[in-house]
């Protein structure tokens, strides 16, 4: 049996976005910048697209940008914020549970010489509003932070921080990475007071290498990557229609069964939480099940390092994550894990397992099974 | 029947290219920054794509980076490459006749204080190489120009350009845009001088929305997207394995029968060119039929506004450009056109034919029996 529990990593795309790639690849493959039918065919995707996500998050077509993925659209929500805004103030504030792609904008706009506050969190990850609520000033800009946390699944307060910051400082632009979180949360940008918003497909089942940007008629943004002056001169580049038609079919699906999803998430969520905290010496981090992510648990077995626990789970066919897929490249631990205030010896031995909605009951429960056998074997070899 | 003459706007994807993208969205479709199979598998098809175009461009893989595209890759071979050699010194030299790829991120730099000279060029979209010699300074860092124009298929000398650089000044870089030429000429930076070098996979049969930049070694270049440090940190996000995949299959298809199709496509140009020249008030622009690209040809009618022949042949099926796609959203006059000293009443009556290696006889020869009918009704049309 096969398990795919890593779809906070990436997810497989769905049969439609297939089959809309393999049009735009093959048949419509026109530059959308040509001015001949071809083109205004290849064009007529972007301008669906657009409206297509304007809809289910209730914003207009125009404040929706197409990047190459989430990394490029947080590196343009805060570089492209600060560089613009800078005459208003140079202090962003971000968290201390933050993904590298917003972590690492922030640390070369510092050594740009803007100011940073890092905000810390409480032990499930959540921000401390009492230190927002410090750190906002008069020269602030932005703040910036995640909807739902890529290790441990933690939901981010959204409308309060927005409307604590717009309370605070009129002028302060609030740009939220949504990336773990679109398509598993309605979200309206306007209603919650989100002035940017970062969004990748290949987490909701569409292709890799796209992605978007939120805008808010209101946010003065400098483009990052110029040339032809593609959307409006904010983002240039030959627009990859496959790539923007794919994402749009993938939002469309996702969106269309979004709450039926959720609970279905949130049945194997709970489930597995349980099994989990039935077992010994195990920790399930993060916000109690329904408050966190339907598609994210985090848990740490103490006592085996959480590499080997993840490879002897992959010799079943069982796939997760030690922290996050985009930084085990890197030795450093994760910064999250540390964040929330967890020891060494636990946070080495943590894993993430993450659903979509076609992950099934059986594969949860071939996985518990597995970890049921493997715990006390590991257990034992790791004290010799 | 349909004849698309616009192939150096953007290529049909070859079979094998949907091919793979399909099965690396369905199948292979992990993360390859996950530490498990699924990542590592992923993992394998950017390996090998770096190799196999290190292979096909006789440099090392490590010197193979991937972007999200051409646009992407000059911005980064410019930006990135001013910002980390500034010590070195603040003058860059580029040419009259660039793409908005290098025109814009080149401006950018100009106002964050950099000096800039643009090199002007002969009437066939030639650099002069005198002024080439006269702008080299001690502190000159970049020598940006392309391989091929895009609007009127000039070839620049580029082995006389990098000598020059590299006698003057050892220390300065020379990036070469080939987003027009790889795929079309057997390029080997390490013997031409090529420092950095720019490439677009849509242009050569691959996926849109990917490409690749060649950094050699030696050239010191300061990343512009920051996050997990994917690609050496140099280029973070998760890679794009479906459209970095396609690009490998598409650049090695194309050259497998690199000689054949070139010879192929000068075929089709001399018999286009001899037919168009035979035409009336007709001029053929750019070099000598066989000295320019083997796939665009550019030509002005006389008389007759580019966007309406533009419009009567797309009538008709046959999909041209007027100027560069690239830049057809925007209404100001072409660069380059202008650039080799082109009259105005000349500039607006410039179309862009270019082809590929499937481009067939049959539609060349529709082409110019469409444009044999259409040109004296137009003409006639224009003058009342």
């Amino acid at each position: 049996m096969e398990a795919y529990l890593d779809n906070s990593a990436t997810t497989r795309c769905y049969e439609s976005v297939r089959d809309i790639v393999v049009k735009t690849m093959m048949e419509d493959y026109g530059n959308p910048s040509a001015m001949h039918r071809k083109g205004m065919e290849a064009e007529r995707y972007l301008k669906e697209a657009q409206e297509t996500i304007a809809r289910i998050l209730k914003v207009q077509p125009r404040e929706i940008l197409f990047t190459s993925g989430g990394t490029e659209s947080n590196n343009l929500a805060l570089v492209g914020t600060a560089m613009a805004n800078q005459r208003n103030g140079r202090h962003l504030i971000t968290t201390s549970v933050e993904h590298a792609a917003v972590r690492e904008p922030v640390r070369h706009l510092e050594e740009l010489g803007f100011e940073v506050t890092v905000l810390p969190v409480d032990e499930t990850g959540v921000v401390r509003m009492e230190a927002l609520e410090k750190a906002l000033r008069e020269d602030t800009i932005l703040v910036s932070t995640m909807y739902v946390n890529n290790e441990i699944g933690s939901v981010q307060p959204v409308e309060e921080i927005a409307a604590m910051i717009h309370e605070k400082n009129p002028r302060a632009l609030y740009h939220v990475d949504a990336i773990q979180a679109f398509g598993k949360f309605q979200i309206y940008p306007k209603r919650q007071g989100i002035d940017l918003m970062s969004v990748s497909a290949h987490k909701f089942h569409g292709p890799k290498g796209v992605g978007f940007l939120y805008i808010s008629g209101k946010a003065k943004v400098q483009p990052q990557i110029l040339g032809g002056g593609q959307q409006g001169g904010m983002r240039s580049g030959t627009d990859n229609v496959p790539g923007i038609a794919g994402m749009e079919v993938a939002a469309r699906e996702v969106y269309s069964r979004l709450e039926e999803n959720r609970q279905y998430m949130y049945s194997l969520k709970e489930h597995m939480t349980e099994e989990l905290l039935n077992m010994e010496q195990v920790v399930v981090n993060g916000m109690p099940c329904k408050k966190g992510a339907p598609h994210i648990i985090s848990a740490s077995f103490l006592g085996v390092r959480s590499e080997v626990l993840l490879h002897a789970l992959e010799e079943r066919g069982i796939y997760v994550s030690a922290g996050s897929a985009c930084s085990t490249h890197k030795k450093t631990s994760s910064s999250t894990l540390t964040a929330v205030g967890m020891k060494k010896s636990q946070l080495e031995t943590t894993l993430r397992f993450s659903f979509c909605e076609t992950t099934t009951a059986e594969e949860i429960d071939y996985c518990i099974q597995t970890l049921k056998e493997l715990l006390p074997v590991l257990r034992r070899y790791s004290r010799r």
